[in-house]
């Protein structure tokens, strides 16, 4: 089998994957801060993320996957007097901050799982490890890489960078940052601008607090992911993930701080993100309007589109597109999806209807295997899996009409493959399909009945009776076809 | 309306419930140790105290319902060697215990939701308290409640009893549990063997462990909840509830806990257990083989019962018993509970097609919406309400064949209270009644085209083609009674 390759942001190349150690991957995905409910583009990235952990654990390594939750620190902006999140919404909620925290958390896991996304092996929360924040922020000071002043504490990003390298995921330098940085005179403590809080001091009316060596207060919001990284996984641990917009300066603060107590060792071996979705070809935002809800789209209460859309077509949609692309969402996209889905369901059920010959024609299985496998080592490109499932599909097709025949090994090979990549790997469920409920095959039967009914009549002579029975059924949406073969119907 | 009146385990006695705020209640549940698939014994607590919150938010309060997940300190037993629950799961499945605490948290979400029980305001875990519980700990200690020996802190018992009082909740005397607990000499730190820890030195091996000014450690079990009670309800809350088996020593403990700080002041209001389920007849335990997980009976694969039960069925018939009387589950007892629960979705789900009259006979509306009440205020008597609901349905029976009448007011009240009752307060949702599928309707209409067919045919005299008719329906499994009236069918 080929190599599986990654893309790695932090060297911009597709890389080989290697683990650090055999047969183990740790994965850490920054996960949600619980303080709305959850954004599309999020569901994007832990959909990405669910389709890279399940094909590491096919793969048959153990895999190690940590989503934190952010229920504390994320402030709503990188000013002075910036308000936390979720403390915000527990203030116009009227509600205490943790009551915010298990509403969106509820929120979130609900969400999820209607996507189909397999939790996490852990789902460690920033207010659940304060005291393992607190050291980190002890060895940072230590090291020399961070200072006190106020009863709050600072990473020395100039003093950092003098002894490491501080941008180098992000691909930006310090001069820069310091000329673009503006310095509100007055208004911080900070030594420069471009410093980061690892810990704050809590004004009197702050309600999440705690103690510290340093002042009651609560930690900087890029502490919690290397504190807890570190406790699950490790000083250096395989793969960091994350959205592409917490590249900078989620992500580079969480380097900054890592490699301040390793002495500048890497921490992450492959860092990788996934790219934004845009919604009718505008960056998503509340505010301009242009912003939907994932429960409004499966409820079809929004103003935007027409109709609702299931959360498989909605994850399918999704998977049709690389991780790293720029995605949009609209209707007509959704709508293609949702044809190519139920194409895709169609197939899959009528596997069982295929009768196996002695010769396989018109496809290579083996080698459709492997170029699926090809997709999916190929930096986990589904898109190009679901192209070759949809090759599979047009096989199946024309299995079905008989236009090719397939043999018994191969058809064995061919169903077991789609399937495991449409189940497994994918995360898809069947649509039930409409013709195999127990009230449809009777509905059936009773419409075959009235065709009867109507055949003697029609070999009676009896036009009035027959036409007035096709005329009847035409009211209950049933359509008949009067052929040399017999009578047919569809209903609409 | 009747005052709320509660059995406060503390006085024995039912008392009549006033919150400590106006228009608040502060409930604190003791919730599962997640080391283990959730037990149906725990079910039955969560779902009691579902029902208690349902209540009590119906009758106008803001409830702040906190609900603890127990993931560290918990130990299998109280000798000085016993280990924690969940390293003990995470060394025998080979994984990190919050990989243990993540799986059956999962599990316990995904199992509390398929019985409808509504998600508590907020959910905290001892692992994200520890801070907090080193707090208490030193003001224990302060208070010279507790000596700390060798890295490990234990609460004096003793101490604590010659100032104030322990064993007031579960009627026990310090004489009585000194000269019944065993002193193995030499195996313990602790002065008495009643006392208990509050702070436990880690060994080197153990891996869940925090710094804190005793020893890298962790905290002792009854201490969690003293900690995330007080943080999220305050010194003194409304209501503490849980299985009875946690009476002693847990809240015990935690009694002497709260009021070592708070110089004897009284930290709970109203002390609430729920109390055991059995089943067929026996104590559940797994050794034995008398135990049943939640999934096994929705599953129906179990070797105790012949046939699956919904989680609906399951919930009801809980509720069937008061949550302080012993339940026993039972096939027999199920298959007495799914008969009542479809009974009682058939009567609601027929209130449609009641027609109103001028009069109402049979039934005093008015009174039985008290008597409902009555049960609810009555210590939240959940079998009384579900009896008087009975009541209702066969008076909906009776009004359905004509045999009772109802004018409109009564019925709209009828109608909005049973339901009410039984979907925001019982929690329970009807079952997908066959006739009300769009697939069912469309057989309905295309039976009653096939009438028509055949009545035109009789009338026509052409008996051959409406037998044949009929006898064709017959072996689709529709049964035909012409009468005055018309034609009319049913369905096997």
């Amino acid at each position: 089998m080929q190599n599986l390759k990654v893309y790695n942001s932090l060297s911009g190349k597709k890389e080989v994957f290697k683990s650090i150690e055999k047969k183990f991957v740790g994965i850490y995905v920054c996960g949600p801060t619980v303080y709305n409910k959850v954004h599309l583009g999020n569901c994007r990235t832990f959909i990405s993320f669910d389709l890279i952990y399940r094909y590491f654990k096919h793969l048959g390594y153990k895999v190690r996957y940590v989503r934190n939750i952010t229920d504390v620190g994320h402030l709503e902006d990188d000013s002075e007097n910036a308000e936390d999140r979720i403390i915000k919404k527990a203030r116009t909620e009227k509600i205490e901050p943790m009551e915010v925290v298990q509403l969106y958390t509820v929120d979130f896991h609900k969400t999820l799982s209607l996507f189909n996304i397999l939790p996490p092996s852990i789902e460690p929360s920033a207010t659940g490890h304060i005291i393992e924040q607190i050291e980190i922020v002890k060895s940072i000071i230590k090291k020399g890489y961070a200072y006190e002043i106020n009863g709050s504490v600072y990473f020395d990003v100039s003093k950092f960078d003098n002894s490491y390298k501080y941008g180098k995921l992000s691909k930006r330098n310090i001069e820069d940052l310091i000329s673009n940085t503006r310095n509100l005179d007055g208004q911080s403590d900070k030594k420069n601008p471009h410093d980061f809080a690892l810990w704050k001091k809590a004004e009197p009316q702050h309600i999440m607090r705690w103690k510290s060596p340093w002042s009651d207060g609560f930690p900087g919001w890029h502490l919690e992911c290397t504190a807890m990284s570190r406790k699950y996984l490790g000083e250096k641990f395989d793969i960091h993930g994350g959205g592409l917009d917490l590249k900078f300066p989620h992500h580079e603060c969480e380097i900054a701080q890592s490699e301040a107590i390793n002495d500048g060792k890497e921490c992450v071996r492959y860092w990788m993100h996934s790219n934004m979705l845009t919604l009718n070809g505008k960056k998503m935002s509340k505010s301009t309007g242009n912003s939907i809800l994932p429960e409004e789209i499966f409820n079809g209460k929004n103003s935007l589109f027409k109709k609702e859309f299931s959360p498989e077509v909605v994850r399918f949609f999704m998977l049709q597109a690389h991780y790293r692309s720029i995605l949009d969402i609209s209707e007509d996209a959704l709508l293609a999806s949702e044809k190519g889905y139920k194409k895709l369901c169609d197939a899959i059920s009528q596997l069982s209807e295929i009768e196996t010959n002695k010769e396989t024609t018109g496809f290579d299985v083996t080698k459709w295997i492997s170029n699926c496998y090809g997709a999916l080592n190929d930096d986990f490109n589904s898109p190009i899996l679901i192209a070759k499932i949809f090759d599979a599909v047009k096989y199946i097709n024309s299995l079905n009409t008989g236009i090719e025949s397939i043999n018994k090994n191969d058809f064995k090979l061919l169903e077991e493959k789609i399937k495991f990549f449409f189940h497994e790997i994918l995360g898809l469920n069947l649509i039930k399909s409409k013709s195999k409920t127990k009230e449809n095959n009777y509905i059936e039967e009773l419409i075959n009945l009235i065709i009867d009914i109507r055949n003697k009549a029609r070999f009676d002579n009896d036009f009035e009776t027959s036409d007035k029975i096709r005329d009847s059924l035409l009211k209950l949406g049933v359509k008949l076809k009067d052929s040399k073969k017999g009578t047919e119907f569809k209903i609409d």
